[in-house]
């Protein structure tokens, strides 16, 4: 199944609707109308079938998913209803970011992309990547998702995209064992883990992790597929296409640590929790920057990983800082 | 006003509840259940008071202060109120974190930390720390309250504490200026970023920002002191017991970058939510790295700032983790 979140209107303004996707057919389903129409054909009352339907599908897919295994059974319900009051066409809908994490964590997998990277940077990869599925975080409140401009703030020179595969978590673990992990994992989104190179030079000697480099955006969508389409993890086309023109093509294969076990070490002594966001770390060639390359205001970023869809953003125009911190001196 | 959240029980089991502190008397009080009492005294039925109550008083600080000049207006009516029925003794209290951040972010402003923690490590600060107030980002879902237990996952050895200001944000922002960072903050509690310097030696060096080192624990607590309750920012009395010894004792004084600076440096380009929480950095001597020492399983940690409250948390024994990845070899 394939589920999104949109933006619809209602009389209290707009607000976030969670949809099952019928690519094929062009149109996605509202899943707390579905919802109200199959209760009611069981003798709810409009008000019970209401009030129920708005707990089973809030507008968060974090809290959609936290409802567990209650969830997957109202979702089945509203997939055999299906109604066509229920029904909107793909084109006219706003998607927003396809899940609504707690936090965004990324991880650095694909060896040809770790490799390239470092050529670029004209470095060798620490050695202590070869020790733990290493990961970085960000924000919650900077996801975008389809067709969403990106911002593009005017302290950031040098723009890059990453084609990541996003990991979207179905339950609530702490200290997952990686043979488990399988079983935490509720399906698949595209990530666009949006970099400002320039900015990320100064960041990273800090130790710290990414600040500015990385939290003005990050690309989630179109839509969650969730994991009894995938048949193969290692086996996904992946490719990326700005302004219409292939850039770089790959696999998800040949990866320095496992879905499985990214998912497992994030969880030791701390908790994942349903709805979060890991992301794979890029695909190999699957940022401008292994390629010498980068982005320009106003140019679309095409995501694609076959099974999954296509993640279409365009750059916006940069916007000015208010404010920039001075240098200060050297105190040692 | 002190404001926190403490664990009731409730016909549903346990429930998080907002408080005011008055520690003074010994006692806080329960916020809902004098709204309650506040309304019902202005010709409200006590089903609608309960209703409102609850809107205004939720378990969760971040979704209170979120209410924004709303919810200073409850507490002004619930403070006059103080009725006898929502009044609990404190010594029979169970704490929540202060806040319930949507992120942790942990600034690195005390000159005096920056210098001995190098000088411990043998190595020069990095030139970039002049550069930004850097900081790094935590999950919101391994906080700890005053006198919970912290727990000690056993791939942590060199296990530490760090006494900080903790920032409690008043109201959302993006590209806040300093002048204006102020305005922007609700209030102080005590932030302990609980640190495994072994763990923190492995990931630093990926250059993605802690991962285990940090993700485990963070003490904040024992409440939130509000700003108009807070004279001089630079000048609060700080100190750091371990086991009832003083460890460390120092100022808010002397710091690379100053609070509206962090403030405003963390709002570029990304939004600032009520109830979010950043850590000013560690106070000059405030960690036992500094020291030369370290903390055992069992020891309590107590971190005192004046004005605000004392911190205290007793060490867990260490856990046992069911896995741990294993090394991978070069591929470079």
């Amino acid at each position: 199944m394939k589920l999104g979140r949109i933006l619809v209107e209602s009389p209290d303004g707009p607000m976030a609707r969670l949809v099952q996707v019928l690519p094929e057919e062009g149109r996605v389903i509202d899943l707390r109308r579905a919802s109200i129409d199959h209760l009611m054909a069981r003798n709810a009352t409009r008000e019970a079938a209401l009030r129920l339907s708005e707990a089973l599908f809030p507008g968060s897919m974090s809290e959609a998913i936290a409802l567990g295994d209650r969830f997957l059974a109202a979702l089945r319900n509203a997939d055999a209803a299906r109604p066509d009051e229920a029904s909107i066409e793909m084109d006219k809908v706003t998607w927003l970011p396809a899940t609504d994490p707690s936090v965004v964590r990324d991880g650095l997998t694909f060896i040809e992309h770790i490799k390239g990277f470092h050529e670029k940077m004209g470095k060798d990869p620490e050695p202590a990547l070869l020790k733990v599925p290493g990961y970085f975080k960000g924000t919650p409140w900077t996801l975008f998702g389809h067709d969403a401009e990106i911002p593009w703030p005017d302290f950031i020179d040098y723009m890059d995209y990453e084609l990541e595969i996003g990991f979207v978590i179905g339950k609530r673990g702490r200290n997952v064992r990686p043979e488990e992990a399988r079983s935490y994992l509720f399906g698949l989104t595209i990530f666009n883990d949006f970099s400002a190179r320039d900015r990320q030079g100064v960041e990273m000697p800090i130790g710290m992790g990414p600040q500015k480099c990385k939290d003005f955006a990050y690309g989630v969508g179109p839509w969650i597929t969730t994991m009894d389409e995938i048949s193969d993890l290692g086996g996904l086309e992946m490719s990326v296409r700005i302004n219409g023109e292939t850039w770089a093509s790959g696999t998800s294969a040949n990866t320095l640590w496992s879905a499985d076990e990214l998912i497992a070490y994030v969880s030791l002594g701390e908790w994942i929790q349903p709805g979060d966001l890991i992301g794979s770390g890029t695909m190999g060639r699957g940022s401008a920057l292994e390629l010498g390359r980068k982005l320009s205001p106003g140019d679309v970023v095409e995501l694609e990983i076959a099974g999954v869809g296509t993640l279409r953003n365009r750059m916006g125009q940069p916007e000015k800082t208010p404010w920039w911190p001075s240098e200060r001196k050297p105190f040692m």
